[in-house]
């Protein structure tokens, strides 16, 4: 007998203040949260096997609809077998919508009130994306957590813009709704719209949360905006959120970002921050941010970080990442992708150890204290 | 007590006709021969991390004097304790002497009876290598196995041509003899040139055996004259070197050059061509060679080669390679990277089992019967 497939859901394990340490069920196996997920956009983690994406502690990774809606395309993955199989990811993938890539990526793009008709950036041939299309899209790559179509509402916007693109969006998300085919262990997330606008955000949240969800995500942040601006955001909206539902903030961000937003309340990230860093020689350590290809690292003997247990930190000196990247060399990158993903998870580790523990504060302090004042470091957001 | 460190030797296991199974004993471990050697130009197997070389079964790389020497320099390497420490390959690595690339890479080169002067072509800086400068780069390198500096006579060469340059590579050999400061386990080769004459080869091979070398190199080769011609050189070459010493084919081959090598009784080989076909998405398999890019692969559910164990076979559909060259991701060459060299090393250790159980013969014959016949393959030197 088979044990039956695990109900999706949220289990609180412990808080600390608003931070939460939780597990998602999902039907691809349990994610501890806080949780960030790497970016494999086009069925890839940029430069990083599946096995080395492992090997990170990564256990939920991201995948773009709109890249492999294009290409491959999603009957294809489908006939494939799904993503997992495709990019031999066996644990849980969420993919977002295509929405917000459609708007930054695609040509001739046009919005209605049914969806966006587009240009491929790849061949110009016409794509038209609904609120039904990019589920059943979705559904074919067998995304473990599906996201509804949105649209992320452009920064700077006015109230009445920001409540005009919420509203479309709060249209499109019971749209999703009824599309969505629920299987056990797969979810649905709504996303919350409304810019800075704190009583557009609460609609935003009141009116998914009456359409259910089984996730919720933060969408329309990290575009202009600012820590500061990002963070009032979420403290005026997660208060609004289902407690017992995961909480997803969408795009979000520097290692800084992710201590924040955990601190209110936050259990989901993605961002391709520390995997674009890392292909072009930024490394985030527990001492900072470090360009690799200063000069001042050609001759620099000591481990990238000796607090992380990833290659480029155990086997290799400072100055043969240096070489690489100005040697242009593949492994540069990859190196350093590596580096950073492990730092990423390393920080969610501690972070949801901090909660577990009722030390979140002073263990936020801590890393931070940790990045300052070093002579090496950049500044983070570079 | 500690063993003392093992003499530099190679050990015959076992021959089937000219063809040999052998260890070569060094101060960084044992090689089974015939051994094919992926080339870490740069300090690094492009596309790979150390472990992935490991991991394809490789115990022997190669390392490039000229990339090294110009970049990070060969003192600096040394101050971080030699390559195999710079690169993590605590194995043995074998370094070129520079010379082939100084003549196909640098600009301005000028060739006199003493050396050769150059301008780097990253800088223009003007260097010059001579070959007691060359072997002491690869000292400062730690090279396990050092190559003396010669001329690689281009094709098609005069005989007086030829024999002009090959009595320079004599003379350099001689002084790179007197430069070279033997260590237990560390072995200077000696590089037998004459083009396509058999005199002139045999007149080498003689005036290198008289100097006295660890291991006898044939240059010279697969630089555009054929693989007859390789071969008929080969036969006129191989019974000129001592039957006691490693004998190494530089710059060589397709599978189908490695396997007619061996039958003539070479033991150890390097050539970027696994490497360099996996990042332009040319496959060698069981089956011969595949172009991933082809559109014919977007479908094809079969794995790459069913005969493989690597990652690229094991764990994703053709159609997926295809999907990661198509959409320009470096996991496309990183997996195919990963593939060819697990496929030459599963070659090379496919021979060496077959010469220790006398098939030798019939072992290549179904090797390359494997090849022939598919209608998905390409030509394999294309």
């Amino acid at each position: 007998m088979h044990a039956p497939p695990p109900l999706f859901g949220h289990r609180i394990a412990a808080t600390d203040g608003a931070a939460r340490a939780g597990v998602l069920a999902t039907a691809h196996g349990p994610v501890e949260t806080p949780v960030f997920m790497p970016v494999g956009t086009a069925g890839t983690v940029k430069a990083m096997t599946a096995d080395a994406v492992r090997a990170t502690g990564a256990r939920l990774v991201l995948g773009n609809t709109y890249h492999l809606m294009l290409r491959p395309g999603a009957e294809q993955v489908a006939r494939f077998g799904g993503l997992h199989r495709f990019m031999d990811w066996p644990g849980p993938i969420l993919t977002d919508s295509g929405g917000f890539q459609v708007m930054s990526l695609a040509k001739l793009r046009k919005l209605d009130a049914g969806g966006v008709t587009f240009q491929s950036h790849l061949d110009g041939a016409t794509h038209r994306l609904t609120p039904a299309r990019a589920i059943e899209i979705q559904h074919l790559l067998d995304a473990t957590i599906t996201m509804a179509l949105d649209e992320c509402t452009p920064f700077p916007a006015s109230k009445a813009e920001a409540s005009a693109s919420m509203e479309l969006s709060m249209r499109w998300a019971a749209l999703s709704r009824e599309t969505f085919v629920p299987r056990p262990g797969y979810a649905l997330f709504g996303i919350v719209q409304g810019s800075v606008y704190p009583a557009l955000r609460a609609a935003s949240a009141a009116a998914l949360t009456r359409l259910g969800f089984d996730g919720y995500a933060v969408g329309g942040l990290a575009i202009g905006e600012g820590q500061a601006t990002t963070f009032a955001v979420l403290d005026a909206t997660v208060p609004h959120l289902p407690a017992d539902r995961p909480r997803y903030l969408m795009g979000v961000g520097t290692p800084s970002d992710l201590i924040g937003a955990v601190a209110r309340g936050i259990d989901m990230f993605d961002c391709v921050m520390p995997t674009r860093a890392g292909r072009t020689g930024r490394a985030y350590t527990s001492a900072g941010v470090f360009n690799l290809r200063n000069a001042r690292f050609a001759t620099d003997d000591r481990p990238l970080d000796p607090h992380c247990a990833c290659p480029a930190c155990t086997r290799h000196p400072r100055g043969y990442l240096h070489h690489l990247f100005k040697a242009d060399e593949m492994l540069g990158p990859m190196l350093l992708t590596w580096h950073n993903l492990t730092y990423y998870q390393d920080l969610m580790r501690g972070l949801r150890a901090a909660i577990v523990e009722g030390r979140f504060a002073a263990h936020a302090a801590a890393v931070r204290a940790g990045w300052t004042g070093q002579p090496d470091a950049e500044p983070e957001e570079a």
